[in-house]
């Protein structure tokens, strides 16, 4: 009936026979509680609430618990990030209210009918474009997924939860305009090499996009996942980078700077860049690389001998993910896992592989494959040639160790 | 660097230089008010909000008009609708905030740890699973649209916007277990036709649904959007049908009878059948045929001549849109509009086309073409043959009239 459904091979359908037992197991359990099939409910014996009651809805009051994690105990907030929570979220999206967050000078409470789009510098014509100038361009709309290049640094793998370990990445389909659309009004001059982005922030967030990048898939967004950008993921305008880290995708854009140079900005000298063992360090490492977590069985999680879906998400700033494969013996073998279509370009990516715990303690873990063949690397693999100082562009396996209790814990801890 | 950018053809590019000039004026009157540069704004002065200074997000306090369109004046608000606002939104998908709503008896308010799902009548294995057990399936995520029938009834295209005319619309990622996956679980007996689905609100919500579609791509589905189901939504369990009358993708899932006969219940005799001009009823109509509608410029919404980017969405019960034209002269001529990648089986589809508007009175419309080769139907086409005494399943379409003084209308009022 429909052609792009998942279909379920051979091998699964056996496996999904597997699953069967285990799940007329707990459902025994449920029964056992509950002899006879539940009566009424009291939520059907009166009328619910009433449609729209809500002004703009939220989750269940049962999912209270569910929303971003925000690090305890900083000495300030308004230079911090909060994850999402991986580890309870489903499919490739991230609702806008539990997209993670970076901020360097807090969350401004901007007018959208106030708000100015500088673009001057390296230009034939500068211009001052309001909101409404911007919705009037040919628009686009792409599912990206965006990280920070702090996700996790070298030494904060020390996480509890997946959210803890890499929460901060997330993936929405992003509406705007392309850049190069409106650097084109504007009339780039030849010796333009660099455009300068600056934030409406109070840290005036400022970061150098190469020119290339500019006139590619780079998008200044004002919708985010259907509705306008939050104020925390840069309302009313943000620029989009497709596969690029995070914060050079800045939030509450005001002004683009057209230049020869970069502008060597403190986000991209004493911050996101990469120290290596010699004492140099990287600049300009704008793309992230493939990597993948498992998400559910993973940490603080409990589970029983039997069938479970391993299941996780993937990406890679270079494209599409080919293929991710999955460990359930600590690394002796790896199986392909199942890719859920349509595998998009710089998109999360959902795997899944079923599989039967014996109950014996193991550590189970995911690697990711791109389109250019490049392969997700072990912590060691990656800090043989990184070293320890780098904080930037860490996207090493992540491994989950099960105890015989059936306890998920952090493989690295 | 990506190859599924949507790429500008030659007469695309061309129209986006018109549209240079209009941005240009238009940033010319911005200009005029703020004769430099804008300078710092207060904003930038201080710093911003804590990160995670919400426990779960909401949008800009700038955009709180941005809520669900709840009718004015019912007499009750328990068997009602809200509409998506879709003049307001861009993409493809819609947020959860912002989903339609139709309840027939209410929202209810329901633990998930005392839900449970009994599925009997002709099977092997009657079961009852709580939503651990639904949980541990295997698992697939896809985005579907989701429409009520009445959207809008053949009276009912009395409206002013976008949302008052089909906002019963909305698109998310689904995430749940293929219904044939439980099924199996239970062991369908061979003379299986129907499975009765009945919700746990207090309407008792009851459908039947042919049990070809229950193997086929329906789903039981706990997530929407990477986070848990809204409450509006069928928190913690739904059914979703892709491509199905809405009503029948019955929330808050409690039951499902597997039987031999449909349940003729109240929502397929009195309610969801189509009477004809010959005074006999449609019953079990449950495809959403080809549809869409133009968002903007859409009714209540003022344009000023020049460039505009007419963009809409689209979409059919029969899995993909092959094409959506656009007239912009009032029918005597259509234009193929492009289509937004990926085109998905049984989602929305984002059309655009650009356009420049003379500024003389006309009207403008959109017609989706479906994988199958169907056309939507002008509404005197859909009339012919199924009378005005029909309520559900009203197909047309939409035309928008534009006034002299940029004004846009519904073109059937």
């Amino acid at each position: 009936m429909s052609d792009d459904d998942t279909t379920i091979p051979a091998r699964r359908r056996f496996l999904v026979q597997g699953a069967a037992a285990a799940v007329g197991a707990v459902a025994g359990s449920a029964r056992a509680e509950e002899a006879t099939p539940p009566g009424t409910p009291e939520w059907m014996k009166a009328p619910g609430a009433d449609v729209g009651s809500q002004t703009y809805g939220t989750p269940s009051r049962f999912e209270a618990g569910l929303i971003r994690n925000v690090p305890k105990g900083l000495k300030q907030y308004t230079s911090a990030s909060s994850r999402s929570p991986l580890q309870d979220l489903d499919g490739i999206l991230t609702p806008n209210g539990l997209f993670y967050e970076r901020h360097h000078g807090g969350i401004p409470d901007i007018d959208p009918a106030r708000h100015r789009l500088l673009i001057h510098g390296l230009v034939e014509r500068p211009l001052v474009l309001t909101m409404e100038d911007i919705r009037r361009f040919p628009s686009e709309s792409h599912i990206y997924f965006l990280e920070c290049s702090g996700n996790p640094g070298f030494e904060a793998i020390k996480g509890k939860t997946a959210s803890d370990l890499v929460g901060l990445v997330s993936c929405a389909e992003w509406t705007g305009v392309r850049l190069a659309t409106v650097l084109r009004e504007a009339g780039v001059k030849p010796e333009a090499k660099w455009v300068v982005a600056e934030g409406a922030d109070a840290a005036a967030l400022t970061r150098s996009i190469p020119i290339e990048k500019c006139l590619d898939d780079a998008l200044l967004v004002y919708s985010q996942n259907g509705e306008r950008l939050r104020p925390q993921q840069g309302y009313p305008l943000r620029v989009l980078l497709p596969g690029f880290e995070g914060n050079m995708n800045v939030k509450w854009l005001r002004r683009l700077a057209v230049s020869a140079e970069p502008a060597y900005s403190r986000e991209e000298t004493s911050k996101y860049t990469d120290l290596m063992p010699d004492g140099t360090a990287r600049q300009f490492t704008f793309v992230m690389e493939a990597k993948s977590i498992i998400t559910r069985p993973s940490g603080t999680q409990r589970i029983a001998a039997g069938f479970h879906e391993i299941t996780g998400i993937a990406w890679t700033g270079r494209g599409r993910i080919r293929g991710v494969q999955v460990t359930t013996d600590g690394g002796r073998t790896w199986q392909d896992a199942a890719l859920q279509e349509p595998v998009l370009n710089r998109a999360l990516t959902r795997f899944r592989l079923p599989w039967t715990w014996d109950g014996s303690p193991t550590t189970i873990a995911s690697r990711a494959i791109d389109e250019t063949g490049y392969v997700q690397p072990a912590f060691e693999d990656l800090t043989a040639v990184r070293g320890l100082k780098s904080f930037y562009h860490n996207n090493a396996v992540v491994p989950w160790r099960i105890a015989a209790d059936g306890e998920v814990a952090n493989g690295y801890a």
